[in-house]
């Protein structure tokens, strides 16, 4: 029999006092845990586990080590809370199902509410999809592969079928008597939605206003006529749109005809509001998506598609340089200032096209306000031009002695800085008009652009100025 | 009397279609209150904006110029729905302040609840606040002076202290008559928390699980006693973090004591996460926060701040580059492809960094993992040097047909991506360790890594084996 240490008691692990009423996973508990799952200490480990929220395991699961977590999932055995699941990356959901049984599995999936087992089965590929949909029942099956044909990203995919409606004929004591009777109802609602007999929402009443109002009191009387409805097929970025400009909790989902088919609520949306945060700061950055448990092949070819690009587009500057090889052979100090005017001229303009990005995903640039902003941006990047121009031009004089070297940076620097600026509205702006996502392309084209006229109207300005 | 032009009726202003069941604003509408402001037709405009939900016409309100601004809301007058107000960005709020009528502030800012009237006061300036709060009744003034007191983006700052609490003692049906006959309950409310003597919190009792069940049962059977507090100095961030990790839609704020003194609701915190995830966008593009409706002068100030610590980097850069003037002079060739190098570092080096910057905003990057991350961003860098080495080699090779130029910069691009790999994890972890923002430092960093040992490398390189 496995030897426990003398100063421990099977019955009472020793928990360390800093994990309690902690918000979030301690580095100390998954150092704690690794220790031992790799001592081979299945009971301690499980202590260690077993009383958390099943988001902190996810986030234990996800920083554990493959072996670590397989080890951990097959020690928890029914133990496990199939709520994780919902919370886990897809790489390394995909990961973990290899090792859990398809029956167990399915076990695990039907106990969830149906958006939070399709949030499961959606990011997986599509043979681990079909190994899943195969170890359901038929009716299970049947609802989540109707989630299945709905286009991704889509309001379908987001919303619960579990959904407490109430006809518009009915007073506060009926529908108390009726949601005390209740059964197949959602977990947690916020909002009745009212429909109308053709199943249509005509308004909303929010629980708290329910609970505040007395029995005979008609529903009619206390909804909310003034509803936001979500079609099926909206986007799930509009949706967070609409959650977030309107403060809603929850929102009632309809088909085509009007038909109210589920409900969204704000839970799932605030995941949306951050997935859609991270996609526009990852392609900023030149990432495809996030890929921290992602593994090192589908890490580097992701990446490597992206400098691929950039590769290209750093190309097209060096051809711009070797316009003026002959140039820069009479004068080296070209060489050595040249990369200040396009590395200033890059970074201006990533900050106007960074707030471009942005203004645009939140709708708060549009059409209507566009002129302005174009302007307010030229006049910015005229001033902090000349600002750059004084300083770089200054600092070029005393290095080489050489006041023209200095007046030529200082001229190609306002050149390039008002090109920055201008490009880096300008090109946001029109990835967006003729529909493609600025937050992907943007941040190339626009250092492209100010590589190519930094060292285009340095170099040249010096070829004609100077020699 | 002013003329109508005649197709139109007064009593039915003309609302195009196309505004109908929207989601937000169109750049439509916008044209038509602007054109009907600057043609001074009140009537229009009052009609196309009366119907419009408070913040779309805050965003409204943003997106017209500001002498349009001012008219609109002159002309609303009385009917400019004091809600409009804490959606207002903080730039457009103090320029409309300085318009309203002080005695009408104070009457708007009475009507909201606790947390959007603070929400409206905190982000103006001192001398603005002063106005503002001097112009309201003592007992107000007091409630919004102590929210002062908390500290900056704190729990304090966010949370409203309309509550509803109730003992641990009653049953549902108590607290049903207690809601019904309630005063002073806060608009809406989603859960209800479960009070000790003390007022200290004990639990609570979601409001759908309430209205399901029967009058008799105590509160006590039907609580959940695991929950989530927020001391009140808990920053935004984590609050945001404990919302989303825990799928919250509201959460009691206890001061020191563990006393219950207010709530903060989901609708708060999903503003949070935007505004969080904003900054940290802002801040890796050089911003310091969104200044689209920042004035000319403040967004210049803002961005040459960056920009100097930009041309400082640079400068080094550049002194890396003169140390090879003679070389350069030997081989023009190394002018035009040492750009290549640095960009390529670069970019690799921000796309790890962009990883791991969001990486641990969100938790998901701490001591536990950090040795295994760090293992395979190096490992990706390895693989992506060798890939770019590669193709840039035979470019270079090719373009100036000299196999040993091939080689040199294939050897500096594999040195540079395995640094930029290294200084694209490292860099932002160490910040993080030390307390500095990743996001606001990291990028700086490492660019200046990357163009530092590029340069070095490639010149370097050269210097020793072409010449």
């Amino acid at each position: 029999m496995r030897q426990l240490p003398p100063e421990r008691d099977d019955n009472e692990p020793w928990l360390p006092e800093v994990f309690e009423d902690s918000y979030g996973l301690s580095a100390d508990l998954i150092f704690a845990v690794t220790d031992a799952l790799e001592a081979g200490d299945g009971v301690q480990a499980h202590a260690l586990v077993i009383d958390l929220h099943e988001a902190d395991l996810a986030d234990l699961v996800e920083s554990l080590g493959r072996d670590d977590r397989t080890k951990l999932v097959k020690l928890l055995g029914a133990d496990f809370d199939p709520e994780v699941l919902p919370f886990l990356d897809s790489a390394v959901l995909e990961d973990l199902l290899e090792e859990i049984a398809p029956l167990d599995l399915a076990r695990s999936i039907a106990e969830l509410d149906s958006d939070d087992a399709f949030d499961v089965i959606e990011d997986l590929d599509e043979a681990a999809q079909r190994r899943v949909l195969d170890s359901l029942t038929p009716s299970d099956r049947l609802v989540l592969e109707e989630s299945l044909t709905y286009p991704e990203d889509s309001a379908g995919r987001l919303m619960q079928r579990e959904v407490v409606v109430v006809p518009e004929s009915w007073t506060v004591g009926e529908t108390i008597d009726y949601l005390r009777a209740g059964e197949n109802l959602p977990d947690d609602f916020y909002d009745l939605f009212v429909v109308d007999p053709r199943h249509h929402p005509v308004g909303y009443v929010p629980l708290s206003r329910a609970m505040r109002t007395r029995r005979p009191v008609p529903l009619r009387e206390i909804m909310e006529a003034d509803m936001k409805t979500i079609p099926l097929a909206m986007d799930q970025e509009e949706v967070a749109y609409v959650f977030r400009q309107y403060g809603l909790v929850s929102a009632p989902v309809v088909e085509d005809g009007g038909r109210l088919v589920g409900v969204i609520t704000v839970d799932d949306v605030v995941h949306i509001i951050d997935e859609e945060a991270e996609e526009d700061l990852m392609k900023l950055g030149g990432v495809s998506e996030t890929d921290l448990y992602s593994d090192v092949l589908d890490t580097t070819k992701s990446r490597a598609s992206w400098l691929v690009v950039n590769l290209g587009t750093a190309i097209v500057a060096s051809l711009v340089i070797s316009m003026f090889e002959g140039t820069i052979q009479q004068l080296v100090a070209l060489a050595v200032l040249m990369p200040i005017v396009a590395s200033m001229g890059g970074n201006a303009g990533t900050q106007t096209l960074t707030v471009a990005v942005r203004a645009i995903a939140m709708k708060d640039l549009s059409a209507a306000n566009a002129k302005r902003f174009v302007g307010k941006e030229l006049l910015v990047a005229c001033v902090n031009g000349l600002l750059f121009a004084v300083l770089t031009g200054a600092v070029a004089w005393l290095w080489f002695d050489a006041p023209a070297i200095g007046a030529v940076i200082a001229a190609a620097m306002v050149i390039n800085m008002v090109i920055a600026g201008l490009s880096g509205t300008l090109i946001p702006m029109g990835l967006d008009k003729v529909g493609v996502d600025p937050a992907v392309a943007s941040s190339v084209f626009v250092t492209t652009v100010t590589d190519v006229v930094g060292f285009f109207a340095f170099l040249g300005l010096a070829a004609v100025f100077l020699l």
